[in-house]
């Protein structure tokens, strides 16, 4: 197929390096503009120094004139920029967002849960959604415009769905506890980020429903067949670079039992090349994900408590971050789903 | 007061050690024999070379003979053995068990939890316990057995009991998920337990109303003034040597708001010198209880999922085990309760 | 070109899942016989989750039946069987040995290391290896045995050897101090490679010239050219899964400058694909070769203390083993050096 | 004895937290003012949860007003501050100093690596350190003012004094490579200190001879009875966030052997409370010192490479900073030189 040239905007932050380092696996693709904020003119190496065959490219500043004539353009960017930047670059370019911007539906949750006006609302970057009797990925073919989804949002999302989707639990009885590696706050130092604070040490963040991912995985819910959902979420801190082990549990609805649950993973995965339900007795761990694209999930249903628990891991960089955008963008471009992209993990 | 002699069975673990580095601190008390069992014969010192002034001290045999004539006996044992032991040493000392034996009361829970025959019931070492309009060191003063609860129990007993003892939340939906330290595991070495398994990951263990904890926790609600209570319980591994961090969330009864909440839990714990719930907007870290008998606490209401979360982090040896042991023991001994404990955790 | 078949015995371990998942990406490659001891019967899976593709691929015993019909055998064996199973293979297969059985020359260093009687000795599986005006890969084309070597040999030999051989230091005064990952102590569980020792902690071993490394060590700067050595060793371990930092020093030789050093370097490196001399300022970071046949290197020179200090940071179980071998099997076999290997590191 | 006051300047870092950490077991001592910059007017409990007992206390300005008035001030400020502020406190107050403007005697030093203006010489608070025939605290008795050492510094000086001080090493060939936790760094947050970069890495800083610790190294060797020194000094940060592993090499004299190395380590160190020679065989970790004012040291003779090396193991918050800060304001004040101080160490 003809070479895809992609730039990524917001290339020295983790987000845009862990685009590039997928990028460089990626057939079909030849690396174009990197730019940046305040680090263009450096070299990428020096913010990347394991990206060693992109190591000598100097960052340029993002603009439209950087950023245009390529034909996909990644964006790391904080929030609220990535729309002018889009509106820029034309419908001819497939512009695929890290950020927020364009995730939500609702105005009002946007308003609520970020605050400013909503941009807008792009195609939604998760492929195995379970939207009515289809996915999400058939309305993803040939978009020039993708959301990526918020990384704590795949992994409860892809933890809980088939369940929600069967009428298997009640939405609106959905706890999710998460252990969540460092890399998903960003690179910018702060003082709750330092090595010091982190070592030895868990904590929690964005408790009582206040974290902006919450909305979203209410939507995707909603999406996925449930009416009235109700999900409490709680983000913790531990001492890992990358990895979200993400616990969700929700009431089960009557007469339901593990074989039901069972059947419905089992029906809902078995073909999805991204998602690893593993055999009975085996639990997941964050290390077998960390640089694939995989999630890796496992399941039991609690009798006394009347609660079925899912667990599942990803790579917050990959599956949750830049491997599903990429995913997307082979969907989009009409690309095998699984071009460039790796099922197999870096453990121990 | 007259001095204390005291003797560690077990003193090669983890949980015998912590006692052991504990009592160093406390100045009532003349540490007496330490025995081990395969280890008897080698120097405290090639275990725990933490433990600098008990370096040279000899390991015996776990024997009613060398344990015998001590004040006070700690039994770090393995699960079953406790008993036998207690037996041979009389009334005259007193007994506490570092591990699970005379935890439960149900013999029904503990053939199922642990399998065998229950040995019996021993007074629970948890001071703070809420048992009807009173607490559990009521029950502790002059006691001769005390059984030390579990590491998890406590965090989740402790960050849970005052919403449901005031009848604030159901019983019956309350989820836990912990982020748990290796320690709690224990020092034998194990596949799943080794660095390099650890190192950079995130696991379950436990999952779907499986461990041994969940009928303690059931059982502490109960006395705490719930009826029917459910609890979906899990841990995950996370990696630090100490600590847990316990996301406990309930379901709101009707009408409860975050103010009868705060109210609540302030009146549970402010005299409480081992329960330090945080200022409002400051979350706990387990770092900052590292080393200390104390438990951090803070609180979030969800108005939108209408639960409660509440976050509370311990060191699992210390208020987990080994600390919590050491507060009973001064109970039963009619010593001021916080003698040879502090608050003060080691961070970062 | 022809499909390569290969085997791998001792896949359970650490090594053989490394070589495993490097040969999931090697183009030339199908992967037959996957060989076990006590695990034999076993699901792949339950001991390498993060080997998607190969989850259910069921561990057959190491027997020269289940080995024997492959164009290359990988050994990840315990010391001292490598030998008698590569003789019943024959001379047809290209035998790969990840042990240390026929790394040693000299009988005597084996003896005195090692212990027991010495197997032999095979080419040696360091490409970059300086020996005389060549390399050490000038050696490999062809051969039908290859002894990979020692992790933390590949580290100091490549950190130090530019300057040996160009008699810019004085090898009779070499000093090299390592910070290790756990992996390179294998899987099997021991006390001291548990998670709670391991986490927060910073413990030598092998101090004083005992570490089987130090003759391997000394043995690679001879060939690079060295008359009399003398190396003192340390390796420590650091709370980390993978990944080797070398600190090498050596006493400068009369004369010689900063600039010297960095041109002798250059000139050995410059044409390495994976060797990967930061630009100047820069320090090695073992996070940025994760997962990657890199090294990398920087160097200084300390005018006050008249010696040479270079770092070099590799991935234990990459360049320093499977990655190491794999390179090996490529020039053995005809192939390009660098097929199905990669220099771009898992960070953050 | 009459109770001692004491103000912290700089009350918020982890510096000070750690005076007040230790200060609040000292049974002398009240505890008075706690200052920062900007941080004052904010609780210290913000900043340092695990000190309970003086949560609330208010950080107030540091001014002169604020400090005066104790008996002892500790100044945890940046470089080129603690002048001024002691000239204002007069010479009532013992001010000890835990940064480095007071440390090095030779200004030619100070203008080379700190650069400036070189502020003076105080008594330099290591007690353990080899003066002639004495011991440096010999010089701390009835002081005003005292220069706390650098915490690397701490742990190579009583890794290698003993045989410098009796001839047994050559004080020209000096090599010590350091495992360093995060906490040394400070609690300003940077870059390169951010919990995703430090997790799962290990990398050097101040290579070749350039960090300010290097010059009071070879001060500290020279007072010990050196004439010429060399010393190639590398700090490494590694995953963890509080102790120092020093691992340090010099080359033997001629004809010394292991007994005589271990004889002046005895010689030396028996009588020292805080330094603990390990029994042979067995190798320190960093752990074992968490919280101690402990050194716990090792060596070993490698005969093959004529060098001795010795691995040492502290906190460097602890012995390397405030522990050995109150030592030394115990031996200025005439107190017990272990008041308040612990041997015991918080591990696993």
């Amino acid at each position: 197929m003809t070479t895809i040239t992609v730039a990524v905007a917001g290339a020295s932050g983790y987000a845009g390096g862990e685009v590039l380092r997928l990028l460089l696996s990626h057939p079909d693709v030849e690396i174009g503009a990197l730019t940046a904020a305040s680090s263009a003119g450096t070299a990428l190496g020096a913010h990347h120094p394991h990206l060693v065959p992109l190591a000598d490219r100097v960052l340029q500043p993002t603009t439209t004139e950087t950023l245009s004539g390529h034909d996909v353009v990644f964006l790391g960017l904080p929030h609220g920029e990535s729309g002018a930047v889009a509106a820029q670059l034309g419908d001819d370019a497939l512009v695929i967002d890290l950020g927020a911007d364009f995730r939500l539906e609702s105005a009002d949750d946007w308003t609520e849960f970020y605050g400013g006006e909503h941009a807008g609302t792009w195609p939604y970057g998760m492929p195995e959604l379970i939207v009515g009797a289809g996915r999400q990925r058939d309305a993803l073919a040939g978009v020039n415009r993708v959301a990526v989804p918020g990384c704590n949002v795949t992994a409860v999302t892809l933890g809980i769905q088939p369940a929600v989707a069967a009428g298997l639990v009640e939405a609106t009885d959905v706890v999710a506890v998460l252990a969540n590696g460092y890399s998903g706050a960003g690179k910018a130092p702060k003082a709750h980020l330092i090595a010091s604070e982190a070592l030895g040490a868990a904590s929690p963040y964005g408790v009582g429903g206040t974290h902006r991912h919450v909305p979203e995985i209410m939507q995707n819910l909603r999406r996925a067949g449930a009416g009235e959902v109700a999900v409490s979420f709680t983000p913790t801190l531990v001492p890992m670079a990358r990895g979200i082990l993400a616990t969700t549990t929700a009431r089960l609805a009557g007469g339901v039992d593990v074989a039901a649950v069972r059947a419905a993973y089992e029906a809902a995965y078995d073909d999805e090349p991204f998602i690893h339900l593993l055999p009975e007795g085996q639990w997941p761990t964050t290390a077998a994900t960390l640089g694939a694209n995989t999630a890796q999930l496992q399941l039991a249903v609690d009798e006394r408590a009347r609660r079925l628990v899912v667990v599942s891991a990803i790579d917050n960089l990959v599956k949750g971050t830049a491997g599903g955008a990429i995913q997307s963008m082979n969907l989009a471009l009409g690309l095998a789903e699984t071009t460039g992209l790796s099922t197999i993990g870096l453990a121990p």
